[in-house]
């Protein structure tokens, strides 16, 4: 069974279980996001949570699958077409730039890591209507000088 | 001039004058990112805005330029080769199919908007080395149905 | 089953039975143009609309699936080449600026939304040949200035 | 003076005149859409209509200019990044199926032309916040059997 | 059964019965360019015409099948790499300007219609070898100025 | 004088002088096709055809430039975006296929040439609107089998 | 069966049989580089050599199968990604301009036709390593002037 | 003088002067596809010979200019569309995979490097027509197996 | 069984087993990444390497099948999305022009061979965290001047 | 004056002064391959490093040039075309998923560093012709798991 057969294999069981990506994450022990990406292919679990999940899920061929280190990208093409995923890839559009002049002249000559990186997604009530709210944390990285 | 031209212009009289887009944007009294965005050509200021980043700029025709509505898209092309930017386009990549899965269990079916939108980019002190920290937030818009 | 299996067996039952997509949404009792796009898999039907469609189907997969959210986008690639569906993407391609230009002129510094947003489409009877006339309504979201 | 510069000095033109898209067409007495298009290059004024705009902007090359058919096509690139223009886009990658059977169901198979082609843009007032309404009237144009 | 499987019914029924397009054509009494591209899942027949084909195939399903509006677009792929199909489309690269600029001239501001459109394919005998003779036309559509 | 160069010269001319591309070939005394691509940079005439075209014109590097074997392609990128010239495309997406079958089912295995070839665009009146009539004729060549 | 699936068999028939296309091409009496091309299915065998081949393959649907024209196309996408085949896509990018200068210097404005074309791969002994040499004839074909 | 622009005055030096490039190449000393390559930018000359083609061509600038290795790519696009180019093009696209067979069967797993690599191209005289010969020789360069 | 089932079939077994690649290539006796690369359907083995790694991985197609030249490209499209294998697109993408300057500056005008290569990844021991460290060696091969 | 146009009054500098990249890194006292990287746009220069190169080049623009953070991508275009620099790709193409597997076995979940990277390029000396030996080295970096 490869990886994006195990994603549709999972996501049958949460539908039939019942089950949110947020409850499995809950039960696994980590955070959302973290969780939701691994059981969409795109992050491999520790062993124990994989363990857990696959119990979770009652989906016995996740155990190994989930700690898998997979083949990444979620998107299928350069340019999403989903609305909701489209719209992210606006923010890098319209804001590209920005990033980069702001966080070189506070750090310098560098990156801000997608690896050592984390990430939260909350909802922030709001009187004109509640806001997403996304937190995205990764380490500064220097371009190396030799 | 174009809004590009205007973009090389004001960039020029910050390096002679030795300006941050940090400093331009305390001058303006508007967020940071907002104001490098409108120096860069993505976003346009509000008059007085764009009348005071004139002043510290010392470029009079940023008056009447910043303050109109541009033809945005920073990146020239689909997929971004700088690495500091490409980081956020893999971010969509591969948490794509994270980001809607999360907000539509917590919100429904929808998107979170890319106008009403607003976004704070800082530094996190970390003793493995400091964090760039990015807080998005964007109204939750539902899908319609009629 | 996938929602694009969803859709196949929807349209098969729609043949069997005669259906056209019109009498589908007039026995939901929807919009034709929300309930066709749901159809087709780019949009969720409300849980009661779905049941209905499933029992007007005679597709008691349909329940549940139409009630699901879809992965948007229904061309296939980047410019469509369906002629009908082409003309729709000549319009962008050759009015796009001045959608930008009036739009902005009346409203600001914004976009027409497209998820708060409706649409309808009628005929309009023509001595000189019937025309197909759409009516499109977007809620008008501003930029937000922080 | 090739088209593309043409629009170039009319936009400056009104810029120094402080005119509107919108006013210019009053002046011309055209449809707000057909003359704005026509002022950014994508359609070919009546050579009246083209002496008219080119007094009210003040520019002599338009008399000519904008009389003359141009090569149609104002995003650039295949899939555009101003977001104003992308949701029109978007909402053609959405509802693209959806347009091609609701059309085939009430005219048969053929398209909505976007020759014979008219459209018009307008505020629709709304408690909610103000919605952009865009009405669309092409003539539908039967697939000749033969 | 979708489109695509039709085709390839209808050719492995055609292979075993020997046919040829202009026969079957010949059977259902239309234009062989058009029944060809019905058959290939580009155009839909009339009922009659369709069920008359499904006789001559021997195909039952093509009946209703060919009866059917396709999703249009037989090429799979942005230029062609077939040299047959690809020589037509070299015709539009290179004679593409001059379409435009002859038709402008005759006619004024508009285009050749593709869908009120026929076409013929013969042979033109030619002592230094004989020659493929394609005739189009298509109804002359005015840009409508509004 | 690059060639690209020179068709924006010729055009400039062609406007002062109030001359049309059918005009010209009258003068040059060849089809009106073939010298409006010559004109667009597509074609090279003759030597003597090349020195009435620039005399008729009133540009003498023309003499020398249209004489020239130019690098061919008009379009400047895959799919064209000019809806009369989109129309050519079309055709080639929809009746590619169909192409191909009838003209292998007259000829054999090989294809229509696009260099012993030549083309006629004319007026065909009729009652319910003019039509565009299009007439391409091309020497057939087989491939060579060995 | 179709081509793409006849060429598996084929090859699968030549491992277990131990062939090459060398001597398959000797058993049928024609040139390798066409029955090769052929067994890969972009190019059709005459009759009786489409018949020897099947016996010498032992693949029987390949008699009437490797005598249908073929649609061409080998690569599957623009650039070619396999090291071998790329080398020759780069001497295109490389010497493509340099072929046009020497042919058309030589045989005036035409092309070399890749129809009426054949081509010999051989192996030419070299003190410093083994060449490979190509051998490439096609029909010089003179642009029609009209 | 970047190398784009010394190619532009070499061809205009030669225009002026009334040289092919065969007999360039014949002052130089070198393959008439070599010393093509060389000034139209592709190869560097070896620096007599580019002191020599200076001298012929009256272009100081050349002796240094034609001597730097450039940066190389003559195509501009990943397909070309000059149908003299494109031919080669498609030989690539129809004959690739039958390289890469009759080549591996011959000499093993490798490629014929593009590199140390010569071609001749040559006029062969026919009754039914000149043809083009094209011969290409390169090195058999074998996959280090490690 | 094709080259692409035969990787998912030597993976699945691998799993089954507890094999790394590191381990097969051990027991092979050849380079972790000549083996890899074979393995993955990149490279072929040599004969007798081909029959060590069959019994090894339990998988007796391996033995005919590894030693098949592979059509070789694992990215499956352009620009790779997973992060491991875009840093490496990066370097090139960042460094291309670098490579080819000092390259040539040592060595003249020529390149370094993919083919006539090998290479090496290791662990390289650094107390700010460890390194990757990859050694690429090619054969100089020089632009044959002829 | 831009970064671009800096690139290129360095090189013409550089071809005034007859200085090689090693030479100007030799002067700076820094890395070859990070310098050339610079000197080439990609790469920003600490302060003393760029007014040392600044006095050696005699480019007083370069001292604050060089030390400017620059928009990296040195390709122009996702597969490059100049056959030194594609070899790098082909590369990447080739052994793209055998990087993944190694470095995952050897270092677990995460990627190599293009940011905390550097590299070195180096002659060689090989009885069989000398090879160009590259020794690149990026810190591991771990996915976080959270």
């Amino acid at each position: 069974m490869d990886r994006f057969e195990l994603t549709q294999t999972i996501e049958d069981a949460m539908d039939d279980k019942g089950l949110t990506y947020a409850k499995v994450a809950e039960e696994v022990g980590m955070s959302p996001v973290f969780v939701t990406a691994a059981l969409l292919g795109q992050m491999a679990l520790p062993e124990e949570a994989a363990k857990k999940a696959a119990d979770v899920l009652g989906v016995p061929e996740a155990e190994k699958g989930l700690a898998k280190i997979p083949s990444r990208g979620s998107l299928g093409m350069d340019v999403p077409t989903d609305p909701l995923i489209y719209r992210l890839y606006e923010i890098v559009q319209v804001y590209g730039t920005t990033f980069k002049k702001l966080i070189e002249e506070e750090f310098g000559d560098g990156i801000m890591s997608a690896i050592d990186y984390d990430m939260d997604i909350s909802r922030q009530p709001d009187p004109n209507g509640d806001r997403v709210r996304i937190v995205m944390s990764g380490k500064f990285l220097k371009f190396k000088k030799y």
